[in-house]
């Protein structure tokens, strides 16, 4: 194999803020601070084995251990090693998840009433920060998957038809790669946006872990991105919540991101996630051509292993690039739901179902280290065993492609409805109304809906399939009672 | 002693949330989902001892572990009994602390350009929900504690004025007690602001302890309070971003605190912060008589003992009524910065120096636990010993009082300082000019100056006092180095 891989600085592996932290622990300091635990003296008795440990390091801001809204210490420290390792002229820790990192990105990107490229299929937090911006978002479709049955990237196509019309553009948005793993050609749209002067904000919650090397795609950062947010705790190994922030921009303002940042981050920022992302950045600064070639081999045979399952179907990644952490796979007459609940009876917590696939996300193996991949393979067998004795029929796999206009705006602003009324339809009442509620499919968590768009034939139809197969509605019980909001 | 104490009830010392994690984890679940630590398996070696048991339990959204953006099953549950405990028609469990219930709960119950009305010494996250909805704020000076040298609650009579000067005001934004534990008649403020229509929105971060009983001053939603914020992790035990937002208002739109709570927070809340939430309402629903009576003389001993320190002043509440939890000491011939350092220096750690005062936050005991106050004791005595000995002079009591006007709005609206250009020059040269950052003292985190405001030159002297006495600035090393941005 041949790899593109970061030169890796020993500097990297180091860990400023944990190490402080440890010290501060060391010393057996006394606290009369918040927070109200004490270092872990005072806790409800029943969760003392799970949390006494980590509560050593749930400090506050005490002198030495710096401030991650006004860093020059620690925190500063870990933040450039981080910005080192990922080639960005400044990364930020951040302890709100991705979704801080969205909000602040576009803020600080974009204007009242600016026009916005996004892609489609984005996360929800993308729209919030159009939101909350008022801004003008212009939906690019992107391109259908159909073995997946799921929406992909951009095309570079679409892109620059986007850009001819609409030059004015603050801004274009992107996700990369998508929940599945699936990337596409994200160099040629960035350079397509640079020439019209247009930054590009890339949410790339999914792909903290592509800076390791050649086997993973590129990262947006290393293509030119102008701002890369990513979910560390996706990936790496880090607490839910902390992710980075990447900036290398000449045409976003940092200033305002770094406002934006603080605005919308806790005062009272968590320490065990700023140190747990310290030492997610020294791990996968700790991957060598070994440990890479160790992980390739044993996701590999991972995925020949689920692939001669009778009944399994292994997706390929289309054009045959893709996220290795990430594995697809469908099972002949079960949905994705009904698969996952079977192997959740079994103990097999995977993390995505839809209506025909089932994700799994791998870990970041190191040389010498194992998984239970096994145990995955002898349920699937199983489960498909029982599944295939005697039985035709069961799930058809469903097209529930539905093609959105390529290029398409909202009917109303967002300040314009923020003064119409909402009122409850049917469902099957709603073709041609304009929808007052962001309809997400959780997970994972892409909007169907928009707020200001005109609800389709198509859309009531992917709506009613959704709710056959078992998807849940993030923020929405009324869609499962079979309801709508309408302006 | 006499207490009025809530009528405890069983329920309340459950765990849903913190059960549920447990149950899943014995369950011993095989993860092919994020985080990507995969319930621990991999992490940084050297944080292995302090993350391992913990990692147990960060999980994700998984199946019967419920969503927090839409609660329906153990969080729901958990809110239920919180709401329950606090008398609260609804409440929220947050995890990105009190910076996101502040945003959350001003942004819901205020339009663009709205009349605001505004405790002055409020926590920088009002301000900037103030400015992400682009209102109007009309700032209310806080009473002047003299011997504190510090800004305390708002008088009934300033509220009253404001009121008939501003009948159109939408909400008015208290902080309630203020950081050193002082409090105020906010009764009686409610029931002025409800009789002219208007919600009161408490920021009461330090005040989620004062369910516990009559020793504590009442609670903003026993008071009547419309929305109320609270830091869980500041006094209870919980972890750090660990806050609760309760709801109880007629005037304030439920839907759209939703909503902005769905907006501000991560769409992977962290389950050990939640769980940890869960298990600090179940610590303070536990209090009983006893509990309270051991806590009382624990507190009042120590600071008996504190008090017969030559040297060392023990600030008492002004009309006597204040947290007591909180503990404000002057040490004769020391700022606060200087004693500070030198209980750092003997590993004691107090939450807050000023200029004149050193705030410590004392646990909340249950009867029969320890905590070395007598080690915080001692090394005051020793420190006071070598202080006081052949020495005169030192540190005096500094009048840091400046007053601005009792009732004052900005210079320039939020919207207009959007296009306004900025540039720092010296302080010395600011008085007179529109200040364009808002300068925070770090701690507490209270603005000194907005943007939009006019600079006076008790404005300077103020910031000078205090760079010299050794303050913080958050979000600004200029201000230490002599600069300030104006429009």
């Amino acid at each position: 194999m041949i790899y593109t891989m970061v030169m890796m600085m020993k500097h990297w592996l180091t860990t400023p803020i944990f190490d402080k932290l440890v010290a501060h622990h060391n010393k057996k300091p006394i606290s009369f601070h918040v927070p109200g635990h004490k270092n872990g003296s005072f806790f409800a008795k029943k969760g003392a084995s799970f949390f006494n440990e980590i509560l050593k390091l749930d400090v506050t801001e005490l002198t030495g251990l710096d401030d991650l809204h006004s860093p020059e210490g620690v925190i500063l420290e870990s933040e450039k090693l981080l910005a080192e390792l990922y080639g960005a002229k400044r990364s930020f820790l951040l302890v709100n998840g991705s979704t801080v990192g969205n909000l602040a990105m576009i803020m600080a990107a974009i204007d009242e009433e600016d026009t916005v490229l996004v892609q489609r299929n984005c996360h929800k937090s993308i729209l919030h920060a159009l939101q909350l911006a008022n801004a003008n978002p212009v939906f690019l479709n992107p391109e259908y998957e159909r073995q997946w049955g799921v929406a992909g990237g951009l095309s570079v196509e679409i892109v620059e038809t986007a850009l001819k019309k609409y030059p004015n553009a603050k801004a274009l948005i992107v996700t990369y790669p998508n929940y599945y793993g699936i990337v596409f050609e994200l160099e040629r749209i960035i350079d397509l946006a640079h020439k019209h002067g247009i930054p590009v904000l890339v949410d790339e919650a999914h792909g903290a872990h592509f800076i390791a090397g050649g086997i993973f795609p590129d990262s947006a950062v290393s293509l030119g991105a102008d701002v890369v947010v990513q979910s560390a705790h996706k990936t790496l190994p880090a607490m839910t919540m902390g992710s980075f922030l990447h900036f290398n921009s000449e045409l976003v303002c940092l200033k305002q991101i770094e406002a934006y940042l603080h605005i919308f981050q806790s005062s009272s920022p968590s320490y065990p996630i700023m140190a747990s992302l310290d030492l997610a950045r020294s791990y996968i600064a700790s991957f060598d051509e070994q440990d890479i070639d160790y992980l390739f081999k044993q996701i590999s045979g991972f995925k020949d292993n689920l692939s001669k399952i009778p009944g399994i179907h292994v997706l390929a990644y289309p054009n045959g690039r893709g996220d290795l952490l990430k594995i697809t796979i469908q099972a002949k007459g079960l949905s994705g739901f009904e698969l996952q609940k079977k192997l959740e009876e079994r103990g097999v917590y995977a993390e995505l179902a839809d209506p025909n696939n089932l994700l799994f996300i791998t870990p970041l193996l190191k040389k010498g280290m194992d998984y239970p991949f096994h145990q995955l393979t002898a349920h699937l067998s199983a489960i498909m065993k029982t599944e295939l004795i005697g039985k035709a029929g069961g799930y058809k796999r469903k097209e529930l492609c539905f093609q959105p206009p390529a290029i398409s705006g909202l009917t109303f602003g967002f300040k314009e409805m923020k003064n119409l009324k909402r009122r409850k339809i049917p469902i099957e009442d709603a073709v041609g109304k304009i929808a007052a509620e962001m309809i997400v499919p959780y997970p994972p968590g892409i909007p169907l809906l928009f707020p200001g768009e005109i609800i389709s034939h198509d859309h009531i139809e992917q709506l009613q399939a959704l709710i056959l197969t078992g998807a849940k509605f993030q923020g929405s019980n009324d869609i499962l009672k079979g309801y709508i909001y309408i302006y």
